[in-house]
């Protein structure tokens, strides 16, 4: 099962905006931000103690991401800006590489006595990003000098990881160089890499291996077992689905079936007991981690942009690994796409969610304002800069490579999969395969294709018609010969229940049309959010129409606003007072791009 | 308007059960905790550094209040063992008088150089306390050798704050003098003592006043308005409900208007914003405070149990000074009788809580255990020891002097108010009124009296019969001249909701039945109590029985379980399925005696 961004082309609607958006705004915006903080400077090895700037040692990563999603950017278009800031960095890494091939910015110019000695400072995930930036740089522009240094980087790593054991630790407390060495071994084909992919990844939790863990818990970096062992989602939830990539990633190179059911058994865990509706994972902000399962409080809810993205690597990668069941993770991919993930950028493509909160309540945040004392929660704007930065970069290596997700080509069969739905042509060899469609405003797709193809049909749909008929229905896919087809989801706004377990959102409903989740804002509901009622029995009935304001659909629903007994009374005999009104539904991902305001995705329902 | 709890006897029933249950075992216990705590030989001033029990600063207040609770006890009964153990302590009090009056043992054998030098050290609070017991040990025994010594060190009070003013501070971080200087003032009849009790007041938050913030905040301590302007409860509750209460003896004393004002102002902050449906106060485990209206999340609720006496002592002042709404300040009384402050005591009497939530679910608690982190939330079973132990002799003392609440005589229009039902006499010169009944298990007053009655109408009552007819109702109470006659108000088990404001609690219910109020546990209700939906239409049909095994009444009540679509997923089109339940309920104040698990006061409702 294949799939490349590259193959792709994007020609209109609501994905042609965002690859739009990311190139005019978004990437320019970052590179912008990583310039002012020093993060570029950085790359020159030039600081010096006492000066300010000093360069973080998650930096590299920060703009090995930028680096990558630049890169996807120059596959399309004629960036000579961009092209330039690349290559200018690649002059510095030259430059600055250590004779051995190790580098790092932190662990060369700030503390370069410490090189290979605290497990927890994400020295081998810098490595991994960078890694994967120049794979990504090779593939659009075939110049290979980034990718010599990265492999005289990761030949170094062998020697010091694998050959000497010289480290003060055995496997990265962050891990993403797993999946990057794996790539660096598909992109080079040289074996070792895999070696050393493979060696990382087996010597995790293994059971000789008593090295540190972090946070003093095994379970923060997935240490806790051996990994065809792990089937419960645990820990640090960036760490956790990057971890879990490079786990299928090995179970389909090596065809390990324990392996490949760890991996499903751990995407099942997540999709089935710890994700929030919106796709968001990693429910607590102590340690960023998954909890225990059901655990999805909305108003505290981390649910990092990062490790919705994680997600949609790891679902990618388990189409290829578990291909009968690849429409379940399409539509994880798919719940990514217009929410979890979507929610970590503003409407105007430079200002970021590093959480993505389900709820705001601002009267609940005041509680103790008396004792100078606030309350931990998520922030209720999306700023320009942050310290910790990994989010906004990741975001742009992923708005520029989306094609990744919407076909996957099944060498066997020579059947197309579409797996996401944009108007878009594949383009693979002699194979063609062209859809057009205004998802998500409209559901219906016109298909034009040149073999057969297999169309995912989402799991939110509960229908579906065409002017053609399909073959058959297939694993979630409706199966079509080459040809000319339509075919249109029933779409309608509908009230998503969580689990009867998670228990603080019975009564609650979400509203969903379509792939989206939507919200309401006090901004659009006079009198705040909490009090209102959706009604269930005329949510079908509800009003779609476009907003302008927000470039997105809007939902207008019946529903109604409870209010007290004249009484003023804090406590009164159990009655329910309602009075009628309109309730306004933005799609979720839109929150927050309006002013500060109360909002909630779980309404209560009458 | 008067009351003493001398001039009532109680006979049976359940106020009878608490008060032989408080000297025959609480009274003990607490002494006994308090002796191998090393607080009762601290009193002997012989701690040396380096040993251990090092006293605290506000051990002589655990003792005092202990003392208080003990003379209470000595009204009644002939208790040799009480009245030794107290004699041995004003022995040792009187030995180590300083000679100019202080008395207090950390800052005599422990820091002796810190005198007035902190604030928030308690020095008053403490000494606010002592001088309560001497009152009290006074009035049961006429003995005076405590109170002169009180006497001595109120006279020396007076001169370092009001003369000299070379204390650190003028007025105290911790209130309680004010309230225990007016009992000084009628105890002695001296009117110096009053004047002091003026000045602590005056003084606080007074503009001219710069004294310093506790907790860095001028609500912590009450001391961010002068008492007149104080028109919303903020800060440490139980320091709070002291302050007022001595706000309130203050009001009474002067006649002051604006003052009188204030305290009903306070009062009413509290009972219709900042109270919780069992009469918990101070939602905040941080700085144990008020925050702001509505805020009463139930799971992390602190509500202590001192505050909610403190509350009965402001409450028990309002009936003096605001008498035609007494009826309210009743009702607030009778709401911490059985609910808010009788949960701080176990059934057998030796185990406290100190704070009381309204929520137990311990799935959540568990949420982030992996990181060997656990979120702060209220212990959930009540220990025979803690460290900060002003809760189980402020029990002690309360439940000694119950009388106080059951009538009060208003010595212009010779009437006796009936303001808490217990089978009990009061006897007051020659008028007596007898009540007969097994309140709060049935609801029906016999009554017998020679002087004409009020009998309070509860909040919770919805009307009311009897076999003799009152001549009229007038603010909350239904008037009785004197006679025989029989009052039976309607109680039905009924829900009760909480003000929409309160948005945790919507589609929630508490179950409340005459004046007490209900909670689930997970004991009596197999799979636990958070998916339980109570039948509203129901309720009235409930069937209330009497358990052996708590002694009290407890009700079934007709209900479901929310189950889940047999589908295993984590979200799914919204629906409702049920399972019919029966839901067993048990009086809140008994909650946490069978050991740990889940409870809830507010069910679902359907």
């Amino acid at each position: 099962m294949q799939y490349n961004y590259r193959n792709v082309t994007i020609k209109d609607g609501f994905w042609k905006k965002m690859e739009d958006l990311n190139s005019k705004v978004t990437v320019n915006a970052v590179y912008d931000r990583f310039y002012e903080t020093g993060r570029i400077d950085a790359f020159k090895f030039d600081w010096k103690e006492g000066e300010d700037k000093q360069p973080h040692f998650f930096w590299d990563s920060d703009v090995a991401k930028w680096m990558e999603g630049a890169a996807y950017i120059l596959s399309r278009e004629d960036r000579p800006d961009l092209e330039e800031k690349i290559e200018r960095l690649i002059d510095d890494i030259e430059k600055n590489q250590c004779e051995d091939g190790y580098f790092n910015i932190y662990f060369t110019v700030v503390k370069p006595e410490a090189r290979w000695s605290c497990r927890n400072w994400h020295e081998l995930y810098c490595a991994g990003h960078l890694m994967e930036a120049a794979c990504a740089y090779y593939d659009v522009t075939g110049r290979d000098r980034f990718l010599r240094a990265m492999e005289k980087y990761a030949d170094y790593i062998a020697k010091v990881f694998v050959e000497e054991r010289s480290a003060a630790f055995t496997t990265p407390g962050h891990e993403e160089i797993e999946l990057a060495l794996y790539r660096m071994y598909k992109t080079t084909g040289k074996q070792k890499y895999f070696e050393l992919c493979r060696f990382f990844l087996e010597n995790r939790g293994a059971p000789d291996n008593t090295e540190e863990d972090i946070l003093e818990s095994p379970y923060y970096a997935q240490n806790h077992l051996p990994i065809r062992e792990q089937k419960e989602a645990f820990g640090h939830s960036v760490r956790a689905v990057y971890l879990y990539s490079g786990m299928a990633d090995l179970a389909l190179e090596t065809g390990d079936e324990k392996l490949k059911e760890a991996c499903i058994a751990l995407f099942d865990n997540i999709t089935t007991k710890k994700m929030y509706v919106t796709g968001g994972i990693g429910s607590a902000y102590r340690g960023e981690t998954f909890t225990v399962a059901y655990d999805l409080p909305n108003a505290s809810a981390y649910a990092e942009t990062c490790a919705s993205i994680g997600l949609m690597f790891f679902a990618q990668r388990m189409i290829a690994l578990d291909p009968e069941n690849s429409a379940k993770y399409a539509d994880a991919i798919e719940l990514e796409m217009y929410n979890g993930m979507l929610s970590g950028i503003s409407l105007d493509g430079d200002k970021f969610f590093y959480e993505n909160p389900l709820e705001i309540y601002l009267a609940e945040r005041h509680r103790i304002d008396m004792l100078n004392y606030t309350e931990r929660w998520p922030i209720t704007q999306r700023p320009k800069v942050f310290g910790c930065s990994c989010c906004p970069p990741n975001l742009v290596r992923l708005l520029s490579s989306m094609g990744n997700y919407l076909y996957s080509y099944d060498e066997k069969s020579g059947e197309v999969y579409i797996n996401q739905f944009a108007e878009s042509v594949y383009e693979n060899g002699d194979v063609k395969v062209s859809v057009s469609t205004n998802y998500p405003y409209d559901s219906t797709l016109k298909v034009k294709t040149n073999v057969p193809v297999r169309v995912r049909i989402p799991a939110w749909c509960h229908g579906f018609g065409g002017k053609n008929t399909y073959t058959k229905i297939e694993n979630g896919y409706a199966c079509f010969d080459a040809g000319e087809f339509e075919i249109g989801f029933l779409m309608k706004p509908e009230l998503v229940a969580s689990s009867v377990n998670v228990v603080r959102n019975l009564g609650k409903a979400a509203l969903r049309y379509g792939p989206v989740i939507y919200c309401a804002e006090a901004k659009d509901n006079e009198g705040g959010v909490h009090k209102l009622y959706i009604d269930s029995e005329k949510v079908e009935d509800a009003k779609v129409s476009f907003s302008e304001e927000l470039g997105r659909s809007v939902i207008d629903c019946e529903g109604y606003y409870r209010v007290d007994e004249k009484s003023g009374k804090l406590y009164a005999p159990y009655s329910l007072k309602f009075e009628k009104t309109n309730i306004r539904m933005i799609p979720y991902h839109c929150f927050a791009n309006r002013g500060e305001c109360d909002m909630l995705v779980y309404l209560n329902v009458k």
